[in-house]
């Protein structure tokens, strides 16, 4: 398989020139398109959509007829790997993901087991290659997974939480057996990300959606750690192309310097941070994803257009910027402003190129 | 009226020296405390627990009795400016707060008038007052109020909200409506706790609890900028005794340098940063206040002791650090490990000046 014919986003991951900013939008296969819903309808629950390879490429590909957008993301869920050792995933209507059996005790804890992605997780694995086929090499394919942290909390509490109770009464009387859940989920995301490496997904991005609820100490222990052991285990390059790895923690905007000394090529912003000192605090080590704020969808296009402009602004006309939302766009948000959003990013970043001489 | 007794908080924020830490908790009058859910039922409702001035005194002094805590602090809801400015506040079951007229009109948004804190807010100057007297100079008298941004999230959305897709897209599309917006509620803020200072409120403390859904920039012309007229507003002598202001943003530990200039004499800081970093962040302009997860609580007393002890290693033996949660306390918290937080703290924070000689 050849490099895509679009690659800036892989370029932009690399901090290798681009002539213009490449932006993908996290959730950008979702509730917001009316073409979305239908096949979900179609499809009969969320997670009889994420089991479907078929369904699972038709959705992946869905924003890219709309938009112009430098990449796809694999169409599928961060729990599916609790759920394949075996917790019991479920959605009850209204009230997000919930598992039957939550891990709290020793002996749940101690039985935890990583599961073979080709087994268990086979039809993520096939939605991959079945998806990279459909794409023809037109851009190129992210795959993912949730962070060890992020996926504990849902282990452990059962589903969402606001303040991980259960999680962190475990981390501060029982640390030994939180490390024991967190060093297993690891190698299970280890597994599971190179599975989805060699099935064809050109990037891979882990997602700490929740490392941000932590202290700073907690969260190098509990949670850093853990992606860092993660990413020292994934194959960094496939089929003679290099795998750039994008690690995002929401709300991790002070802890920037030590996620860039993790092994990621790149890391994701949420937008409470500015991109551009963000750039001067990691300096060229890793690229930078982000970082609209997805609310900010809402205002109207001209109003879309000045906040991604500052953005740009504030980055700069160098290499190593990703342009992403800074959290998964809302199901209520209009599509034709994500029109407005992808082709200001597209038009300003020539333009700023161009007066930049670069 | 002469200085408490125990002056070790007022002297903290002002960075003198004190024998041991000060401590005292957010929203350390509240639902974990069963004699304050007796109060509160004989009040009726929480509005009318906040409007009756011998209640709000008697609840205020609630946990004094149980804790040894180093400051008292209004009972009181931030939530009463907006009221006092007309817009209907009530409280739906297991909603939160509600307004009857939320303001997104450019009518009602011209509209808008500071409401006279001596006219509709007298039952708060009035519960100062009473407070301070039942105190009888035994610790400080903490007066507060939310910030304008924080204030305008509830006034705009109409209660709580998840992304603050109303008062985001007004910032965006009509700034020029929300700063009128802001600047009538700073001047609101400012008469109103200059009537609790009159009135014998101590110390002040702006609670900006959403701040930290802005971006930089957004936070720094939205939030911050009204924080700063506020505090350039306020008496800072009463009775011959400086006033010390505690200014909070949660989730703002991104911009502590720019929160530093904003004239408070001390920062709030939510359990994600790392309080010695903080500090060295901040030099010597400010005290520190914070930064215990409330969540931790949850936890046995020995590992609530062992977190304490790391804040206040974290912090050193340097005069200005007010300890305290990051956030309000969880109504379902054991009250026995509230003491054993207080104890710690007491005992550390002792032992820590003893073994530095200071």
């Amino acid at each position: 398989m050849a490099a895509p014919r679009n690659d800036s986003f892989l370029r932009a991951l690399l901090r290798q020139p681009t002539d213009h900013t490449p932006i993908w939008l996290m959730r950008q296969a979702g509730r917001y398109l009316p073409e979305y819903c239908a096949t979900r309808r179609r499809a009969g629950s969320f997670l009889q959509l994420c089991k479907s390879p078929a369904m699972a490429c038709e959705v992946t590909l869905q924003p890219l007829e709309r938009f112009p957008l430098d990449a796809a993301i694999l169409f599928s869920d961060i729990l599916t790997v609790p759920d394949a050792m075996g917790l019991g995933l479920y959605f009850a209507d209204g009230e997000g993901p919930k598992f039957e059996r939550p891990v709290r005790s020793e002996a749940a804890i101690h039985a935890l087991r990583a599961p073979d992605p080709h087994d268990e997780l086979r039809y993520v694995v096939d939605a991959v290659s079945e998806i990279r086929r459909a794409l023809d090499n037109s851009v190129p394919l992210i795959g993912f997974s949730g962070s060890p942290w992020t996926l504990a909390s849902y282990m452990v509490e059962g589903g969402a939480s606001d303040d991980y109770r259960h999680l962190k009464t475990l981390m501060l009387d029982r640390p030994d057996l939180l490390h024991h859940l967190l060093g297993v989920t690891a190698q299970a995301v280890t597994d599971y990300l190179n599975a989805q490496i060699e099935a064809g997904a050109q990037a891979v991005m882990i997602f700490d959606s929740w490392g941000g609820a932590l202290s700073a100490h907690g969260y190098l222990e509990f949670s850093l750690a853990y992606m860092q052991r993660i990413i020292a285990g994934l194959k960094r390059e496939h089929d003679g192309e290099r795998v750039p790895v994008i690690m995002f923690t929401k709300g991790g905007g002070q802890w920037l310097e030590a996620q860039a000394e993790a092994g990621a090529d790149a890391l994701g912003l949420d937008w409470t941070t500015d991109i551009g000192l963000a750039r001067q605090r990691v300096g060229h080590k890793v690229a930078l994803q982000g970082n609209f704020d997805p609310t900010a969808l809402f205002a109207q296009p001209a109003s879309i257009a000045r906040e991604a402009e500052r953005i740009l602004d504030s980055f700069g006309p160098h290499p190593g910027h990703v342009f992403n939302l800074g959290h998964g766009i809302s199901q209520h948000t209009p599509p034709e402003h994500v029109s407005a959003l992808v082709e200001a990013v597209h038009r300003h970043s020539r333009s700023i190129r161009a007066a930049a001489g670069v």
